[in-house]
């Protein structure tokens, strides 16, 4: 690439455009250009910090924003119609990982993936993009051999099983004509009686600091694979996001996932 | 040993007692003596197979028993009975991994505890018994730390947790000072909130024709302790029972268990 | 299928051999249909046992072959040869684990694959076939991160790394532009420095009685994934074979692989 | 306790030091009351940065020294001997992690501990001290089982196997009335030919980031036990050390180790 990549921040003073922020220091492919906090922010204003950053100072809006090659977004539904906004006019490519949003916001997201690149996801590790491949494929590979997904977290988590363990376990689904709902078994406990012929259990795990980890086991008669993804920093999910944000610059518009990302190494 | 362990099964055709007799043969330090099988049983007169048994014909009850050392019992609650009878009158030790005896039953092997050697076991692995020593130490040194079960059997299995993870928790507990009927968390599902202090969660996972999976796992702040035993061939439990009955034979009288065996190589 | 595949054995007196006989009597899907043991065998002319051998009788050559769709072969260098004339003449498919072949042989299997479908291979696992093909893919979509395999077999194998893990490599390699010659490093001890960029590094375990377990570690920065295989019955060899042979029966010529098996699920 | 803890640092601007500050601002039962720096370092006579700190000043030596319990000691050999002064005239207990003392420090170390409590280890994590309990535990109740060790640490590690998992090693060695000398298999290539019995090996994998983990494998016939640390987190290494120094101060002059201070819970 003959110049770095020009990216602006949506959401940067929260947990995830900090981390993407230390990140950036490190990165010489990316120039940091603009960088968005919520309007009244008592960081509006203030200087950028990090080395990526330079002179730079946070704006709460896009009206002053340089050429763009990309946005990163993780900020809030409120704050991603404006950068959403900027983007169509601009024709500048979206990574977002910003989540909870409603019917109407969604449908303006799908509508402008047909005039620019956007990507979103709920969890931006690699190594988990990777995992859900990797399960497609071995379900389908493998269509007789029973099916667990086990995951573990920290104590406070509040839900379970996680998002992520439901997403590989809704790829797996798929993969073979069904259905979580038709498929999963939440809880064993008691008077089972024998397992379910292609059903998919889930066993939770819960304690100390665990950032997460999940495995999808495939379990056969006599020999089993075990297909596991660990995540020991919350880093992990910064650094997804700003390769997906190279992957995505200059890309044709479209509704892009992490999985293309993985699959089309650039 | 100047001469070999002299040893009688009862139980001697069922599942366990077939694969008692092919580790005899294997076992120099052995002479098998007696074989009963139920009264009325298809074997009952017919050559005992296995290089151990010589010229040894099954029989159907204990008045042609030659001396015995030691007694394997894998028979039922009804063949107990006479078992009990034999070793008591003759004061020989006793293995017994017959389960489902009633109340009369047990009082009747604890009085007999006073006389003779006498172990019992619902799972004969030398590793599991292991494991649940380790298990108490690791829960006693590292009180703060969460502990969670996770246990994987075939997809035949009835119930869950198994009854080895439910051993291993009431160990764990009873070390913490509670009980597992105050801490166990059987199933995390929706929302479930934080993990409560103390509390111990079982994880299930059902599949293929997995023998016996138990990890015992104490989850603190950056760091973890998992305490696995895999069992990948059921000959281990009688290979267990053999074991114990090595070590018990010449014992003093007494309510022994597979884990002062382990304490007490001999 | 309105008929069972018709099969011949060939080795069927060996380890593998038995072990189909076994398998094939719980497959309607198949009829025994010709038995070859090595000329001069004692088996020769004796009834092949197993519920699906009817009343054949083990034969030391193909002259009296009925119709055949598939052979399967574990026999030895010497007894290909006749096996491959007669699938030859008949343009019959061939499924073979037989190994030590020299250049002459494997170059005739060459030849012949471009007349009759012919699948070899060393592991007729389908877990490590579906694990060799994941790692492929994880290998190019996580360019970037450390890959480690361990193994772990029982403690009589003469060999290390197992020919399995190393076949992993030499799949993980190929992908990333490399070869194990180069890549591979099979030893850590003492002052080792810092780990090699794009190295691929082995570590072996020994002990008990363990079948064969193989770990894939893609390792990256906050993350890794761990693919796992763990057999705990050889018999799934067996069954691998045979899941081969339904597969290849009524291909069309060429040189398969085990990959290509679970690529196409029939 | 009526009052807190009054804990002094020696090599308080180091990264172990630094980690111990960040700690002792959780702990309400601490009070640091002196933190000493190198003779010339530029933090000499700065504040003490954290909240346990208070208006302290970094020292840079034991003159000015209030009544301390307990010195945590993580500096360098030539600043340990000044350590060891103050602590034997005032008898003031000492926990250290300073490695790589020469034989007269050593020989100085074990003298003082005749009259003052000392508590040293390379590795401060508490689970790896439990660890190390349960293995030897272990080793000693399944004697025929094999003994097979494997760490995985971060790419930059420069020497194989870690101290930790030579450490293991060697006392599952003692365990067994051998030695690493005489057990140990460092590496395993080409034609190994078959475990010799007795051995120890050790497989080791680097990749990444890994903190640091640790895996004791016992593996019998049929079954086998996996007893593992995993380190995420540096900051355990701290919180150990502070947990030692909770444990040592006011206790019997003696030399203690970490395996002690889990022994006996306070």
């Amino acid at each position: 690439m003959t110049r770095p990549l020009r990216l602006a921040l949506s959401g940067a003073s929260g947990r995830m455009g900090r981390a993407l922020l230390d990140l950036l220091g490190e990165d010489a492919g990316v120039e940091l250009v603009h960088a968005v906090v919520s309007p009244g922010s008592v960081h509006d204003g203030e200087p950028v910090p990090g080395a990526a950053a330079g002179s730079l100072r946070y704006a709460h809006d896009w009206t002053q924003a340089p050429p763009i090659d990309v946005v990163v977004d993780f900020s809030s539904p409120a704050a991603l119609g404006p950068v959403l906004d900027h983007c169509l006019a601009q024709g500048t490519a979206l990574v977002s990982g910003t989540t909870g949003l409603d019917a109407v916001l969604e449908a303006r997201l799908d509508d402008a993936a047909r005039r620019i690149a956007i990507l979103r996801a709920a969890n931006f590790s690699l190594g988990v993009a990777v995992l859900t491949r990797l399960l497609r494929e071995a379900a389908a590979a493998l269509p007789g051999w029973d099916l667990e997904i086990v995951e573990a977290h920290h104590g406070r988590k509040q839900d379970a099983p996680s998002g992520t363990a439901l997403a590989l376990g809704r790829a797996a689904a798929a993969t073979r004509g069904t259905t979580l709902e038709a498929a999963a078994v939440y809880s064993r406990e008691g008077r089972t009686g024998r397992r379910n012929e292609g059903s998919i259990g889930f066993a939770v795990v819960r304690g100390g600091d665990i950032v997460g980890e999940h495995t999808a086991m495939l379990i056969g008669q006599g020999e089993r694979l075990e297909l596991a993804h660990r995540a020991t920093d919350r880093m992990i999910f910064a650094r997804g996001a700003l390769h997906a944000a190279h992957w995505l610059a200059g890309r044709a518009a479209g509704s892009w996932q992490l999985e293309d990302v993985i699959a089309t190494p650039r």
